[in-house]
C-alpha cells in the first residue's frame, strides 16, 4: 500500500503483518465430521473456509466416528496445497463436556488444522480454558487460528471481555483469534425470538457483534441461511450482512458457496466509484484542499477510508 | 419433558423447578389502585397478570387512597382462586420518596400480593434498597415476585448489573426477580425521541432489554399501546414484540387483553411445523444423522431448539 | 417553568441552571479553518453552531495555515454578538499527534472560542489528556464547552465510561462536556460497513450514542449527509435522527442549514397536540385522575413528559 495513504488513513503500524496473515472467509462451509465422502468432496470446491464439524452437524452417538474420521484426514495433510483456503475443525462446546476429547484427538494429528472453531463461548473463563488446553496439547511452536462462536444471550453481554481476553491471552499461547461467528439460530432460540425473513428482530445482536469484532480487528461471520435451495433469499441476506460490516457468512450446502463468496465482494460499480474517488483525492490533496466534491457528494477523509476499504477487500480476496 | 430431549437441548438442571414456578404474563393489565370498582371488575377477566397501581395511574393527591384501597383488597385475599394468574401491586419508584410507605402499607396486609412491580429502577443500589426493605417488612418465610421496570437512559446502561444484583441478592432475601418491563413511553421521554408507529427509533433499547432479560432467565414485557381503541395496531405491535423475544405486553384497558394474550401464543401453523420437526428430528437422531432436511430447510440442533420453544410456550400458557 | 409541573416531571434540581447554559445545536456547520473567506461568510448565516475546522476539512499540508487563520479570527472576537450561537473550533484528534499544537495555538488567542470539538475520542485516557491540557493552557477562570466525537468501533465500546469520565473531570477542570457527535462516515469505515440510504446498518451505533448521551445530559448530534445538493434526502435523514432522539445534525454546506434547523423543531401539529395535552392533564390532576383519555389515547405521566419535551425544545430554540 502506498505510504502516503497509510499516513492519511492512520493505519495501525502492524498493518502489513495483519495483511500477510489475513485469510478471507467469505464463505465458511460446514461438512459433517463423520462423513469422509462429503469431506473429500469439499476439496474440489473453490471455498474460502471449510469446517469439518464435530458439533451440531454430528449426531450424539457419532461423536467418536467424527473425531476418528477428521483425525485421519488431518494425518494425510492439507489437500489442495496450490489453493489458499482455511482448513478448520469445529469442536464441541466447552460446556458440553466433549471439547477436551475433541482437542486431544484433533490437535495431536500428524498435521494441525489451520483453525479451531469453538462454539457457544459464553464467558472469559472458557477462553482461558481453551488457551490452557491448546498450550498443553499442541506440540512445539505450532499454533492454530481461533474462531469464536457467539450464540447465546449471555455471550453478548460478555462479548467485549471475551474478545479482549482472547487477544490478550493469545500473545503467550498457541492460538490467534481471527473471527467471531454469529450463531443466529442458536441465539434466536436462546432469547425465544421468532425469525422473520427481514431479521429485524436480531439487528441489535448482529450489529453489536460486528462492532465488537472490528474493535478487536476480528472478522465477523454472519448467520446460516437454512433454506438451502433459495439462492435468491441467500443473496439478499448476504448483502444485508455485507452492508452491516460482516466479512463472510456460514453456509451449510456447497450450492451456497458461489452466491455467498460473490456477495461478499464489492460490486464493480462500487470498485469503479472507489478508484475514481482515490484518484480525485490525491489530486486535491496536492493542491492543498481537505474537502472536495465528487459526483455530487462532499468528500473528506472518512469517505476516503470507505473507498480504501472497498479496494482492500478486493485485493485481499484475490491474494 | 422427555429426558432424551433434555440431554440434547442441554436444559439447565433446574429446568423442572423453573417450569413449576413459571407464570405466563402475556398481558399485564394496570388498574388504578384508588378505584375499587375497577379493581373488582378485573377479577372476572381472563387475564394473566393484574397490577393494582399506586404509581402513574394514580394522581399525586390520591396516593393514600390507593394504598388503603389496595390494602383492603389484599386483606380479603386473592379472589378467583380457581384460576391461576398473577396478582400484583405497582409501587411508586424509589426516587419518588413514596416507595417505602407503599411497601410498608401493602406488604403488611393479611395476604401478600404475588408480585411487586417496581418502576424506574436505575441502578443496583435501588435493588439493594428494595431487597433490604422487603426482608425487613415481610414477615416469616413469605416472599414476593419482583418485576423490574427499565424506563430511562441510565437504566439501560446499568441493565446487566441491575439483573445480576437482583438474581444474586434474591438468594438470601424475600423476593424472586421474574421479569423486566420495557417502560416505552417513559424511555422515549427520557431520551427525547419521538414515537413512530413502527418503533424503529427504539429497536436498540427493546432488543437490549430482551437480550439481557433472557441472559438472566427473566421474562421480557413490552411497551403499552396507548391507542386503546385500535385493536389492529395493538395486534401488530404485539406480534412485533413476540418476534423480538418479548414474552408479554403491558395493557391499559380490559379490551386489549384478549388481543394481546392471543398474540403471545404461537400460531397453529407454527405449532404444526414445530411438532413435525421434533418428530422428524427424533427419527434422524436414531439413524445417526446430525443434520437433515425438513420442508426445504437444513435442520440441526439450533432450529430444533426454536421448535421446542414453540411447544413449551403453548404448554406453559395452558398449564 | 411552572413548579407544579416540575414536581410531576421530577426534573433535576439543577434544571434552571441546565436551561440557562443550554445552547441549541440543531445545525453544526463546518468551515475549513484555512479559508478566511468562507469563515467570514458564516458570520451572516442564521446557524446554531459553527465549527472552524483544523481536522478533516483541512489538507495535511495546510494545518499551520488553519491554526493561524483561526487564531486571527479568535483574536478579533466573536462576531455577530446580537445573535446567540455557538462559536467553536475543531481540533485534530489526539492520536494524530497534532492536537496539542492546535490547543496551544487556539486557546491562547485573545478570545476563547465557546467550544472545542474533539474528534475520534476512543477512551477515557484521551479525556484525561484533554482535561489536563485545557487546565494548563487556558488562563484564569475561563473555560470552554467540549463536544466529543464518537467515530470508531472501540469508542462505542468505551462510550459510557468516556461520558462518565468527562462529566466527572469537568467538575475540577476548565471544560464542560455538552454534546456527543456521531461520526457516521468514519464509523462506517471503521467497521467496514457499506452505507445505504436507510442507514439500517448503523441503527445500533446511532441509538446507543443517543441513549448514552441522554443518560449523561449531553446533546446528541447526528451524521453528515454528504450529498449536499439533495435537500429532500437531507430532510428525511434529519427527521430520522429527530425521531431517534438526536438534538441536531452536522452540516457541510450552508445550503443545508435551514433544512436541518427546521427539521429539528417539532412541527406545529406536534406543538398543538402537546399544548392541548398539558392543558387537559392539569384539569384531570385537579379532579384527582391519574390517567385519562385524550384524542383516543390513554394518557398518564410518561406521555405527559413527551408533550413537555416538545414544548421545551421550541422554547429553548427560541430563547
Amino acid at each position: 500500500m502506498n505510504s502516503v495513504f497509510k499516513q492519511f488513513l492512520r493505519l495501525p503500524s502492524n498493518f502489513e503483518t495483519f495483511r500477510r496473515f489475513y485469510t478471507p472467509r467469505r464463505a465458511l462451509l460446514y461438512v459433517p465430521g463423520d462423513d469422509v465422502k462429503k469431506i473429500t468432496k469439499t476439496e474440489s470446491l473453490d471455498v474460502d473456509c471449510v469446517a469439518m464439524d464435530c458439533e451440531d452437524g454430528v449426531a450424539i452417538n457419532k461423536k467418536d466416528v467424527a473425531r476418528e474420521t477428521i483425525r485421519g484426514i488431518l494425518d494425510k495433510g492439507k489437500p489442495n496445497k496450490s489453493r489458499k483456503y482455511d482448513w478448520g475443525v469445529r469442536a464441541n462446546s466447552i460446556d458440553s463436556g466433549l471439547c477436551e476429547e475433541d482437542l486431544k484427538s484433533l490437535l495431536t494429528a500428524k498435521n494441525l488444522p489451520d483453525t479451531v472453531l469453538l462454539p457457544k463461548v459464553q464467558n472469559c473463563d472458557e477462553i482461558k480454558w481453551f488457551s490452557d488446553k491448546v498450550s498443553s496439547i499442541i506440540s512445539g511452536n505450532n499454533s492454530v487460528n481461533l474462531i469464536i462462536y457467539i450464540e447465546t444471550a449471555m455471550s453478548f453481554i460478555n462479548l467485549p471481555s471475551i474478545c479482549k481476553t482472547a487477544v490478550d491471552l493469545s500473545k503467550n499461547s498457541k492460538f490467534r483469534p481471527c473471527a467471531l461467528v454469529y450463531g443466529g439460530d442458536d441465539f434466536v432460540a436462546s432469547i425465544g425470538a421468532i425469525k422473520t425473513e427481514e431479521n429485524t428482530e436480531t439487528l441489535y445482536a448482529r450489529q453489536k457483534l460486528v462492532l465488537v469484532a472490528k474493535a478487536y480487528n476480528l472478522q465477523a461471520i454472519d448467520m446460516v441461511y437454512i433454506k438451502y435451495k433459495d439462492l435468491e433469499g441467500l443473496k439478499k441476506q448476504s448483502e444485508q450482512g455485507l452492508h452491516m460490516g460482516f466479512t463472510g457468512k456460514q453456509v451449510i450446502h456447497p450450492g451456497q458457496v458461489p452466491v455467498v463468496q460473490n456477495a461478499f465482494l464489492p460490486t464493480s460499480s462500487q470498485v469503479e466509484w472507489a478508484q475514481g474517488l482515490l484518484k480525485s483525492f490525491k489530486e486535491h490533496q496536492k493542491t492543498g484542499k481537505g474537502a472536495f466534491t465528487y459526483r455530487g457528494s462532499m468528500i473528506d477523509m472518512p469517505t476516503m477510508k470507505q473507498a480504501q476499504n472497498i479496494i482492500e477487500i478486493v485485493n485481499l480476496a484475490q491474494k
